[in-house]
């Protein structure tokens, strides 16, 4: 455990940081499925492991990281923990407002699990309109799915929850989590045809245009995987790691 | 006003409804900033519109409309009334649950305004784990832009707030309350080089990937317009309107 | 649809307006049982006829309507949708302080149903004290019980629920919403004697005195009615409505 | 004191109670100006001195009193201490809800202060129609504005916020609290003509119909009172007192 | 009724009292099972026996008193009465801000009951932080269990629920709501071994270790009571409570 | 990372647990000021490692870890993050659900932080209450209190804040944390004579009796320690760390 993170100092040494310059990275995760192969916390594991990086790299400070987000979707999944989305905001609106209280002028939410980003957007936007801070988020794997058309060999273009992107990455990070005998090909069952069922978030498909048809997450995918997980590979998973940590490395430099 | 809307009926013509098998439309709109020359009422305007041409031709209802939503990040432009989001998902998890509750199994909310959204989701997802109800939602401006690029001569291939798909839908449903004098062309400013903003929800291009940078919407647009409204006319409005109108009624439809 | 409606104007317009002296009338309706032979809507569609009339006759602007109030006591009844009171606090509350944000000053709730008083009150105070806001409530149905003495033919004297005021203002306003077929003399029962209840609300008499005793709606009316619409006309129904419209009128004239 | 008090008992004599048919006064108070001359806790005091009156003489049981009210438009006036409307809401349904899980099924509120009407009113529809308790509330200075036209002698006809009728019965019941030497004739000053205020709870009359306009109670009246105290004795208040008593012990037994 | 009450004071009174140098004593109780000898209101009692007394010899006022805390974990026994922590912290806030905002800066709470003190802790920080004012609680059963060993004859050196030292006080202050026949000695039971449990607060002893591991109360003690009740005596209550005041006396005369 | 984590498994993993038994241990922090020379993260790192090691001698499973506890008190002190205590309430509660939604029967709480002990209480008790959970909860350094006396050479009997036994652990565990060099012996100072402040908590000491007096935590201690950090050492600590280990290896085995 290196000095990147905020907790590994004491109250007097942020008082002696130049904390108006000094940026604060929230690692924002979940504890839900990730299908029958991943664990219930990758998208804990993989903000946090990118903050790290981003940090060790910038001299930005990772602040304590959320394990908790908003998946009640997922609820009919053994294990996945959620909080509601109101507390999920309020928690977020008190995390943000002390380190405003302290001085910290610019926070980077570094956010693994889409379900998160509407509390972040509500507290950024107070924040934003009442506070003096500057804030900004990125959403971990929608930046992989930006990013991965520049992965050589990577048979999904797009990220898929628990398909090739993402478990290429969990076999880079963490080869130990990932069962790979457990993981198949699934993608989302389409719903009540004529809609066709997209994501688990509710995203559906009417006549080739997005609507929201939504439905228990169980009937759309009984593995909980929503795509190809059998293509991935560790070396997939640096390159995209890599990628990830690159452009988060830059994009901090520049906040 | 025609007996589409649901509040035209007594209680006992509720009752005596085949309520489970009645689609109530659920139209959200809200009071916000719409650039210079559209009144603030756009959203609930044209989500009103819409919704009670689609009940007229499919047998669906039109419940109350929610003409204030979650806005927030539009206040510093005089007279837009935003709800919390929280209040705004305790409203419409009321809303739902007394519909359920008097049998109705089939509800979408028509939404005109982007930040209502999340809370849709969140009450949508209860309901869907806790009650044995069929939700869905149709954001009319994400549908517009989808079928924008099937109406003929328009400029603007995206949909852009106060632009010119929205000008046209107005300048078609209520001429009276555009003012064509005060339109002009602007797009959201970049924010801090080399951050480039996209939008006012916080949307931002970095290296060609989208991230969030939250700023006060006043610096990124002077006039509220992002887009190019000059283009836009009654004809094109009509065009849009009807193909909203078709795209619903058929979605309504096979609901 | 007028320009005296507020969201009919843009943010431009507002911010131009003299918005100190400018008075916003906020009607606040309901979705409730109106016995069997009213609409649901019916506190909303009086409260908004009434505002749009007097706007039109004052300078004053309609804000947005808020079809949903606080009527939990109807849920018996199909199809009444209610706010829980805390929430129609919050809702009132955030509307009301976005308005004052805005520099308005001279607010008017033109209230159509009984039960949104106190969400009304609450708010109100609040505003009183904090803020330099100048905030009156009508509830309409309360003045046409006062003004119902200078109509002539009344044959009820006071206002009753679903009963003959109300039902001719109907007849006047939405003939084509009112089943006058489906119309009846009831009156609400007396619960358990020597308890005599007076309304839905909990109104009770015991030994001439007026206490409170709570009792399921459903036990009090069977129909909903607690008066007697028979002999309701649209005749009645303008003059109500007129001597309404002149009484606003000068009420908001003199505020 | 005697056994009356519903917490002089031990668990295990209540579990011996036949609690179905046990009725329990619930005495609410408040802590509010109540003019120059009357203390603070009058809504109290006479709520708890009837409740236990009636207790003596019914077999009811008198829960405990709570102190605090609903009286914020108070708290320019030194020693008012207000709970918001939400929270005294929170607080009686957890109050009530304890009562009806250990089987108590008769309630009745013993009501000293107008402003927590509502929030009895919330909390007692909410377990008329979810569980099978039955609620009533007795409002006592609207019961002693009933009665009053029957005791000789009155000056005022009509209950006045620290008037004639409040003095009297503080004057029988704690003379030793009252100091007439600071009692002084005032009556609620007419606001902004040609709105005439009528109470300090937004009640103003406008052309001889009664609306709200909401404004300061200072401005309304510099002692706090709002009718004639000079006129009372502790005769009339052992009369009023008395008569109250006498009616809400028949009014219990037949509950 | 003496005047040390607080609200036996006119605002007025209140005004010209030096309000920054007037201590107010805010004594807090509970109704919940206290064994089956004694009255669920023993916190409440004792608490405003001890504050009246303390005001009495002291100057210091005593505000209204709460006389429910929070006590769930007692909600299997007939009778108790429980906030939830979070309404009974809302509460106390809003009592404390609202002295606080007339200009009291010295407050005590009398708190007789330990399941309110984490509320008062929350409540004191804030207002310790926010405001000049200056806080402190009481436990008084926690004074009792220090005094204890300076009272002759006491054979439970330490305070426990419903033993000596609270079924003495009882005798002392109200013998009438003491019932000895139905007292007997009952200590807490070993829950499950090797965990002892030493109170129903969830404390246990494990290897002579203090944890927590929580079991429904009933479990734990039949009769409510945890300790020897049966050599109370009301000559030790008299010892005990003069005790108690003595020390408050001093306690708040320095404070 | 071993898989004692309990979000290591993906949610079929946890389906084919045998739920019922399996234990999981929640960790809980805070993140706040630990004086001088620790850092800011100390409760979270020695709750984390103590259920790791735990987990992997038990079969027990280690729950998401939360960094923030309820710190409001030290918010004086740079960085410092503090939820509310209602909110931290919630979180915990939503927590406690999901696991017990999904079967899991026996959880206990390692809690790092005397702060966050009665928001795990109120949802300990709820639990304990309406599901069949078995809930218990060490406070580990209220046990490493305890377990003290059986260390050699330790200067303090006591658990203080920042002092020999944190720092000490610490020491063990991660001293690149730990700047002896900004150490210094510290007591919590006597606040106003004669009240004589023990703790940060508000406990004070008036005439040998422990009683409350909140302040300001800056004005109690300047550099945030309370007690001798500089006799602290890594041996002890490893002895410390190995005795809290221990005892709660065996608690666990034994729940």
């Amino acid at each position: 455990m290196k000095r990147h993170q905020f907790s590994a100092y004491s109250w007097q040494e942020v008082e002696e940081m130049d904390r108006a310059s000094t940026t604060i990275l929230i690692p924002l995760g979940s504890t839900e499925q990730e299908g029958t192969h991943l664990p219930l916390g990758v998208d804990t594991f993989v903000a946090e492991s990118l903050a790290n990086e981003v940090a060790n790299n910038t001299g930005a400070l990772v602040g304590p990281v959320l394990p908790l987000g908003y998946s009640e979707w997922f609820l009919e999944f053994s294990g996945t923990i959620s909080l509601k989305l109101e507390t999920l905001t309020q928690v977020l609106r008190e995390y943000t407002l002390c380190l405003i209280h302290h001085g910290f002028r610019k926070l980077i939410f570094i956010n693994g699990h889409a379900g998160n980003s509407t509390a972040v957007d509500v507290v950024a936007r107070e924040c934003t309109m009442s506070q003096s801070a500057r804030i900004a988020m990125v959403e971990i794997w929608k930046i992989a799915n930006s990013l991965a058309k520049d992965i050589p060999d990577l048979k999904e273009n797009a990220f898929k929850h628990a398909g090739e992107i993402m478990t290429s990455v969990m076999l880079y990070l963490h080869p130990d989590m990932v069962s790979m005998d457990r993981a198949r090909v699934e993608y989302v069952k389409s719903g009540q045809a004529p809609f066709k069922a997209k994501s688990s978030l509710g995203l559906a498909d009417f006549k080739g245009v997005e609507i929201k048809v939504y439905e228990g997450t169980k009937t759309l995918t009984e593995s909980g995987i929503m795509g190809d997980p059998l293509s991935a590979t560790a070396q997939k998973g640096e390159l995209i790691f890599n990628a990830l940590k690159s452009y988060l490395i830059e994009m901090v430099t520049h906040f």
